[in-house]
């Protein structure tokens, strides 16, 4: 194996483990926190929750209410004057992936100046941020577990990656309780966003042993218990996909992701749609055009797919991927782009396919992919 | 599932990541470097590769060589000392799991004063310690990934298990190129303690989907291939070794022992034997001992160990236990005590199964043990 790095952040798990919130900042050296979050998760009544908690603690803070779904470039930025601003010193998020990118952002021109956008890619961040708790509210994102930070730059309506390790948090908290205030077309979001972040990782250019049982893990439990947590909103089910989902976030971020996401950043920056939307629609289309370059590891995903193997690997890898198409049925979600697109915009394809070569994910699929065969893949899912 | 917490360092792994450790120096902020190592590793060569690595990236050292297998309570404080007279910042440990902890026990003592055993038991440690990166030469330990630091008493003549967060350090480096210069008994002993350490997390009382996915890993692939690994000494076999003991690691600092580990560290102590030599004589017998207590878990464990399954859960639990006596009957170790304690010294085994109901890793056993329970296991391993 070549040399790999595995990073996560310390991730405090299970039910109530939000109380743990103004210890974590405390033990980070907390005085004056930067708390992000959305107006949805104030609704559901978390945030306040989460005040309570600091104020228990002794903590100050301002909040930062600044997120919208799809984080904006002149909104970290805003965000970041803000914190500094404030004089605060540790940052706390809790959200969805927008929130927690949002907090990335503002970590990120808060400590190392200029604009977002000078960040894009893999690796060029140079100075410390500020220490980071991140409460995921959704069981898919995986910004509290990881080193992506995914921010809409206006100008160019592109979705840009920003990869690096210190944008791992120091503190992730996971608590499925939570989960509870969700709605079902979220939940399914959420978790077909994990499922995508682990086929990906899994078959990444750069996986190694480390992520890849994190895969296969989190692949098995959505497969068995997304239907099961939809159904019955069962805390014991909906905990499993929390599971999933960090298992999942463990894989990609030290793995990376693939085509799928590199279209789905570009597409989801064009259109500002939600990341969750277009994975049923994308994922297994891109798995076939992987398929010949990874037909081991498609294999294995099959046989965990389906729990059995049927035939030769090519055989289960192809099965699987049905199986996966079944799946996504099942949930009465969209399937093909024209039922998230007008036809109008389909002219955009191009150029959304264009921008979605150069995206950081796509260096780390198993097989290269040109704008050409990305408008292909589009067309045939259409 | 109840509150869980998951903290790991960043790790580097592969052939070659020794390399690395310079880099890693500095991203801690390293000036002076203390360096600790013992002699083994130093006539192999390792220390002044690690030497001619810092200097290369301009990182001044000093070099504590005071390491000896278990070590001991004074070798810390003295360490310590050390340390502080030479203005020193980050500590870097080469070795096995006696250079690594010496390494934690320094640590300990430079941030926090007092004597090391002040600070045996759980969660004892309040002050931060010194950046630490931690390079392991074993596959076997898992003191690079672990919470825990095991330092010999010498007064009581026993191994005092010091466990807390703030010892798992900044960084761990894992290079298998390292294993090559390993005797095939120090290959076997670290194996069979990485076996020992997946098998008492799996079965322990507060493990958790997270640990026991990366027990139950490392213990098919010690199982599949530390017999190919002794037989060819291949380095592709020796890696799986040290991916095996680091998922092995991620999973006991999380999730703690048992029984089999409190009565080693007791029998350790006393005898000073190398901690590797025992899991073979105990480990299948505190199994059996747990078994009314974990038989589901040990049916897993016995699913993994003969790639089946055999009847009823509770057969199948004993078929992967029997199977694990076989298996280190190949290894040509002792399997039973008398061959590692002159039969003069059994009269110590009540005073040692006393010590070894106190040990930390004795709460988390599924099966609470009082000393004559262990005494009833040694009699029976005798």
């Amino acid at each position: 194996m070549d040399v790999t790095k595995f990073a996560i952040p310390e991730i405090i798990f299970g039910r109530g483990s939000l109380n743990y919130a103004g210890q974590c900042a405390l033990r980070l050296g907390a005085r004056k926190v930067f708390l992000v979050s959305d107006s949805g998760i104030e609704k559901a009544g978390w945030v306040q929750r989460l005040m309570d908690i600091l104020k228990k603690e002794g903590i100050e803070w301002v909040y930062y209410p600044g997120v919208s779904s799809n984080p904006r470039d002149f909104q970290v930025e805003q965000g970041a004057r803000f914190y500094r601003e404030n004089g605060a010193d540790v940052i706390i998020a809790i959200g969805g992936g927008s929130s927690m990118d949002t907090a990335k952002g503002v970590a990120i021109i808060a400590s190392n100046g200029g604009r977002i956008r000078d960040y894009e890619g893999a690796n060029r961040v140079n100075r410390p941020l500020p220490p980071m708790v991140l409460i995921t509210t959704t069981a898919g994102s995986g910004s509290d577990i990881s080193q992506f930070c995914i921010i809409t730059d206006v100008e160019r309506a592109v979705k840009m990656s920003i990869i690096t390790r210190t944008l791992v948090p120091n503190i992730s908290i996971v608590d499925p309780l939570i989960l509870e205030t969700k709605s079902e077309t979220l939940i399914i979001q959420s978790a077909v966003d994990a499922l995508a972040h682990a086929i990906e990782a899994y078959i990444s250019t750069i996986s190694s042993e480390f992520t890849c049982m994190h895969s296969l893990k989190a692949i098995d439990l959505i497969l068995r218990y997304l239907p099961r947590a939809v159904e019955t909103r069962s805390m014991d089910f909906l905990e499993k996909l929390s599971i999933a989902s960090t298992a999942a976030s463990m894989a990609f971020s030290n793995a990376s992701l693939g085509a799928e996401h590199a279209l789905a950043h570009s597409l989801g920056g064009h259109f500002d749609m939600r990341h969750g939307v277009i994975h049923p629609i994308l994922l297994t289309a891109v798995m076939r055009f992987n398929l010949d370059h990874a037909e081991t590891k498609m294999a294995e995903i099959g046989r965990v797919v389906l729990d059995r193997t049927v035939g030769s690997p090519r055989e289960t890898a192809l099965a699987g991927i049905d199986r996966l198409d079944a799946f996504f049925a099942s949930f009465d979600v969209p399937q093909r782009l024209r039922q998230v697109i007008d036809e109008g915009d389909r002219q955009y394809l191009e150029q959304i396919c264009r921008m979605a070569v150069n995206d950081a994910c796509n260096l780390t699929n198993p097989r290269p992919a040109s704008w050409q065969e990305f408008l292909q893949i589009c067309e045939e899912v259409w």
